[in-house]
């Protein structure tokens, strides 16, 4: 099911930027009991992208009400909102009158096992390097070949996630996740600062942290970091939290920092 | 004038993976006397980024037979070809059977004056970087907001091309043409092994000075080295070659090296 510019149709033109450059935005929201979870954070994310690219704002409420009509048909779903420079001509200059496509889609809900939140997953390293971008770095855009690689280098089901580096060998991400290890009583996570995309999930487990005094430090950090970590999880909006409890041939248990935060998300996390 | 998968058409289906990913590749080639200029060497380039991003091929004569077919209704113009790796389910992970699309389309030549390639342009530097990434370093993706970010640099039409740096700030290419410099007898552009695409004119003329004993260096190079240069030229398939007369504040000549391959590709620039 997947409305255009609040039209039932699933097809763009050709000449939508977003399909010749990518020229565009996207948001990935979890459906809970019919409705977007966390919409205010990804209403919040998808206006810094449209600041940072210079696409003009969708109307908030206008986008709230054509997401709530679409979520109504799925107990549990996961909307997809993409929001594009619009129709343009050929060549990168943006046209003088901008007019954004806005295209919001219903999927199902990925059939995930339990075992995933409960138990872990089995994690590996791309190759596939993130490039460097300071503009482009936090922002949810269209330009997603380097993920595409990343998850094209593996078919092996055993594995789960792969582990993204950026180009100075620092661990940023997973393909479709943010990643974060506890060491000693602190929480880390890839600062987003030149490249990685700065996730929800990842937004509110920082805010709750910060909060609820656990400590938290957005760094740049090594392999060797990472693999010296107590406890290792990835998360977006749709998983929620998953342990990784194999990386490089290394075990980890699903810790009490890994536990307490899926508690803190709880009836989140119990409703996906 | 769109052709979609051999059919007039044009839309595409929000599920491609072009518009959802930049998940595909494209050409841009000129029409001259209503056929595909240097067909032989967009089609080449067209092979080796779908085997980079691992996108079945198009079949060679069928697409070869519908870019005729759409050139003849232009005796001058611009053909765009776009492969995408076709519909896929939400999230990065290739489907297993790739049906990939093909999308055809015919534009209008640009409408620039002839003092361009005769007198020269004025270029600038911007502030986007190229990321680094040497596996989509060459191809011509769809992944192209670093492009569509630097051409927003400016708007002044007294400018018409910006040079963009990758994140090692080493020159690359401009936003839409590459960059050459000649310096005492000795032509140079951009290593395309980080960062940059590899354009069918700067092939061509490298190909040229090789068989017609001018030496032509491909390094990666600074500003300082570039603005030290004897002469300064963009080109691409559209465009043939535009000599740089200013840049940075630094005026340069129409020179020598510059007039001489605008001769050897006599016919085709001054069909264009």
């Amino acid at each position: 099911m997947i409305l255009v510019n609040g039209e039932f149709r699933d097809y763009i033109e050709i000449a939508d930027r977003g399909f010749q450059y990518g020229d565009g935005l996207f948001e990935t929201i979890a459906v809970v009991g019919g409705k977007p979870a966390f919409w205010h954070q990804h209403w919040q994310r998808l206006q810094s992208g449209c600041r940072c690219l210079n696409i003009p704002l969708p109307n908030p409420e206008i986008l709230f009400s054509e997401a709530k009509n679409l979520c109504r048909q799925a107990d549990k779903g996961v909307l997809k909102i993409i929001v594009t420079r619009g129709a343009g001509g050929r060549g990168y200059r943006q046209p003088n009158d901008i007019v954004p496509n806005r295209v919001l889609s219903l999927h199902p809900f990925p059939d995930y096992p339990d075992s995933y939140k409960e138990k872990g997953i089995t994690a590996r390293f791309c190759t596939t390097r993130l490039g460097l971008n300071t503009v482009l770095a936090g922002i949810k855009h269209l330009n997603r070949l380097e993920q595409v690689l990343a998850r094209a280098e593996w078919t092996d089901p055993a594995i789960q996630e792969g582990i993204m580096l950026d180009n100075n060998a620092h661990v940023i991400e997973g393909t479709m996740t943010n990643l974060f290890y506890a060491k000693n009583d602190t929480l880390y996570t890839s600062a987003i600062v030149q490249a990685g995309i700065a996730g929800v999930m990842r937004h509110i487990i920082l805010s709750l942290s910060s909060s609820r005094g656990l400590p938290a430090v957005e760094h740049l950090y090594s392999i060797n970091e990472l693999l010296s970590a107590d406890e290792i999880f990835v998360c977006n909006s749709i998983i929620g939290i998953w342990p990784v409890n194999r990386i490089a041939d290394t075990d980890y248990p699903v810790g009490p920092k890994t536990k307490l935060i899926q508690q803190w998300l709880g009836g989140y996390n119990q409703e996906m």
